[in-house]
């Protein structure tokens, strides 16, 4: 740690956890992003930008990690406004202008809002401490049909983006519901909200962990406590056998319906295999020849949501906060279904929680269902790459009136890699006709080349660097040029150009040295000066064609 | 300052000097944005976003201030990576990207970056601490033909953005030829530069405000110093009356050619009366019925350049800088006069100074020539909106080896005030089609009416808020809905919707308070339902026709 003796020169690095995209990366970002949003606003939904920096009391507390107020957040201290901080999403900041110019906009106000947020965690592989997200809320609207609205729009954004049906699934629960099992385990008490509430927080967080840990990790953190493999303990919630029957009960939902159904030896039901495997189905059946096996699974994934409607208004037995939680998701599922959204692309799914702490209601998540290879080269589950849920006391915070809201957070970098993953995300962009410059004392003939082609549509630049005309042929190759123009003193006598198709010569370019070589190449042409611009168009669409 | 009764409830606020934008203050910079990047792309440039976040001593202390280190810069201390700050432009984190990743990158490499920045300023009117810029810039290319792409390119993306050939004019310079004149002048030493380095700041900095003082000011802060009209007195470099003699013929280059060239009476050039108000009549003369006249003024500001060059050269004297920094110019002129671009879009202009204090060569600034009237009614020209230059030792910061670079930055939200002070920003974009939902039971089959009409590409809603028709049609009003879609137990009873063409009802809606009225009015028809599509896209052409 010798740090007394600091280096003259600044270490030419983003700071840990930050990183750069170049070119296609933002591209490519940008394409998918245009069409999310094309689908917010087709909803109605209209742009909001608000400012990066926010007072840390506006922002709140509503990170994961509620053991440390303003954790996970870079704040400072401004000598005139107080503690400020980067945004960490863009839901808080949501609530906080809504409540500032609430006057002014209409209601219920439907925005959608695109950028970066930070957060100040470890970094770590694929973890960055800068990030975007692309969200759409509607503020002010306590029906569910807002909520039943923001899900079927991401239905609709993810499949615009690129996501194939079959290929994702909305899982949607209500916070509610889950309230309900508390209540009737005993670890909520409607009078006394505050009652329990640490320990309502370890049972939170043991659910949120089923896919990892399994029923029987759940089940461990429910009572006194788990050793995971490291030999590390994990402190439980404490609850009784009797209680965290209760919450078993809700937990395993899934596989409790899937039993009951396999008892009952249902004819319209898919057995369990079934199920577990018709979404993989499903996806293979996205062309016309399978669409009849594909309603079939539709239909039978649609009779597993109303069953497990039912199944979860036994579960919540007789709290009322549990049976408005079950009503409420019927109601989500209903217009749902009526706007032809069946139980492939929505599933009503007890397991989705969601980590933070500010949802009251509805709660849903985007889940790609597709397999990728992890690092080790094992298959996976791709995950969830967007979620959200009502939340309905965020505005209060400011004004002391209730606002009802609800929305959702596209994970922007996941969905994006998820495109990677499926090789849709837009092939990388084709660089631009480089125009060599053989002579530098003649740097306005060759800018007038490139001004030409552009004129006519095409990207095109001149080599501004130095080195010999292999050097220059390299630089194009690596901008991924389509075409170089070269020019010389003996072209230029001659009023022609040679125009050279970097594709078909770029496996050579590496040997060849002087301009009298690349003459030779059979992807090489000479045009007249006069037709630059029609034999480059000429020779873009050949490559296009072929 | 009774602040030890701290409120319960957090400020409903964004921090001062920070701002929110909405709808079509998003969108309209948006399509602004995609103009000016197809500009920068179509040159050949490819995008770089780098992080918001960067080490302060990756950043540099080049902000104007250079009294107070890391002013201006949000920084806060990081438990593992030491200070960070907020980038406060998007040149100086190039400077870094190009470091880092330099062994991945061509060269010479020409990136554009588009982003918000962050300045820990006063906040003041039309000053806030977050803006963006939008920058292009080329690394590894020490030929001044890179400085000649930027200024023509920065000349395209303008007129790309909506700014009309003579509204606008991009004036160069070249700090060098400041440097000879200092030399010339006696306060700069090329064997020892660090000598004198504080009276040129001076210097420096009274040029920069000639625009406000006008020459006298400039004089006066060249010599002893200068008291303003408030009393303030601000000391000055301390030249000798020899010195200050030299700078100010640089200084007042403008009004001593224009001295010249009347005292020669010179048919060829414009008088100076005619040189002032060119570019005010150029404006006007954009219609083909002008193009002559257009032309004639053009080749009489081109002419103006030209002899401007001469008199610089003159200025510097024998100064081998100066020489260089002429020479320089008249590269870049001789590029551009090749393209195309004249003395109506072209001006070599020596006032032009720039106040960061990393630019080593040419230095350019885009201007808005056009007057608009200021909060006071005054008409006052509209002013700088775009400005870059040439910085050669940025990256040598990082790496030891000097690397050349030039590149502008264009102030994304001045350059859209401009637009919207003409009118060209881009129409007011327009709502969506509003369903309103009279019988919240139904809310399934108003769902359903808005995914009908979006599936056709009209841009769709249902109200989710409380209220009856009178306030479900003011929100349509306040969200600018072009039509109103309405569906009673009536209308669902004889198979119908009730549709309301917006504007033509939007003065009466404030009377309103019952469906039965609202079927009276002229602007509404009767529609089977399952017309609805074919009905609202007809009353859309109708408004658009109309």
């Amino acid at each position: 740690m010798a740090k007394d003796k600091k280096p003259r020169r600044p270490r030419a690095a983003a700071p840990r956890g930050f990183r750069d995209r170049f070119g296609a990366e933002v591209t490519t970002r940008e394409t998918m992003l245009a069409a999310i949003t094309e689908v917010y606003r087709a909803y109605g939904f209209d742009p909001l930008e608000s400012s990066a920096v926010e007072t840390v009391e506006a922002l709140g507390s509503y990170l994961p990690d509620i053991d440390r107020p303003n954790a996970g957040v870079f704040a400072w201290e401004d000598a005139d406004e107080g503690w400020l901080a980067l945004r960490y999403d863009l839901t808080a900041p949501l609530a906080r202008v809504y409540a500032q110019h609430r006057n002014d906009l209409p209601t219920p106000y439907r925005r959608y809002a695109v950028g970066p947020v930070w957060r100040n965690e470890k970094p770590g592989p694929g973890r960055y401490r800068q990030f975007w997200q692309c969200d759409a809320d509607t503020v002010g609207a306590a029906s569910v049909a807002a909520d039943a609205e923001v899900c079927a729009m991401l239905a609709d954004a993810l499949e615009a983006a690129g996501i194939r049906r079959g290929d994702y699934v909305v899982r949607i629960n209500n916070r509610k519901v889950l309230n309900g099992v508390m209540e009737a385990a005993g670890v909520l008490d409607p009078d006394d909200p505050e009652r329990f509430s640490e320990q309502r927080g370890v049972v939170l967080r043991a659910i949120d962990k089923l896919d990892r840990l399994g029923l029987d990790g759940v089940r461990a953190l429910l009572g006194e406590g788990r050793k995971d493999p490291s030999g590390d303990f994990t402190t439980g919630a404490g609850l009784s056998d009797a209680q965290a029957g209760v919450v078993m009960g809700f937990v395993g939902a899934y596989q409790g319906l899937q039993g009951r159904l396999a008892a009952e030896g249902s004819a319209a039901m898919p057995t369990s295999p079934e199920v577990t495997s018709a979404l993989d189905r499903a996806r293979h059946a996205a062309s016309p020849e399978f669409r009849e096996e594909r309603q079939y699974l539709a239909d039978g994934l649609e009779l597993w949501n109303r069953r497990m409607l039912d199944y979860l208004g036994e579960l919540v037995g007789g709290s009322d906060t549990g049976f408005e939680g079950v009503s409420e998701l019927k109601e989500i599922h209903e217009i749902l279904y009526g706007l032809g959204f069946k139980g492939d692309r929505i599933r009503i799914d007890p397991s989705v929680v969601r980590g933070l702490g500010y949802y009251t209601g509805p709660v849903y998540e985007a889940e790609l269902t597709f397999e990728i290879m992890d690092e080790k080269g094992r298959p996976r589950q791709f995950g969830s790459v967007a979620g959200g849920g009502r939340y309905d006391d965020l505005v209060k915070r400011f004004t002391g009136q209730s606002v009802p809201a609800t929305g959702v957070s596209v994970g922007v970098d996941r969905l994006l890699a998820a495109l990677e993953a499926t090789g849709r995300a837009g092939a990388e962009a084709e660089g631009p006709v480089v125009v060599t410059a053989m002579d530098r004392g003649r740097m306005a003939d060759y800018q007038a080349m490139a001004r030409e082609l552009r004129a006519a549509g095409i990207r095109a630049e001149v080599f501004l660097g130095g080195g010999n005309m292999g050097k220059q042929l390299k630089y194009a190759d690596r901008r991924a040029a389509p075409v170089a123009v070269i020019e010389g003193e003996d072209e230029r006598a001659r009023g022609v150009v040679q125009l050279k198709d970097l594709a078909l010569g770029a496996r050579l370019a590496a040997e060849i040295e002087t301009h009298e070589d690349w003459a030779r190449q059979p992807a090489q042409i000479e045009a007249p000066r006069g037709d630059l611009v029609a034999e480059v168009r000429a020779m873009l669409a050949r490559r296009v064609a072929g």
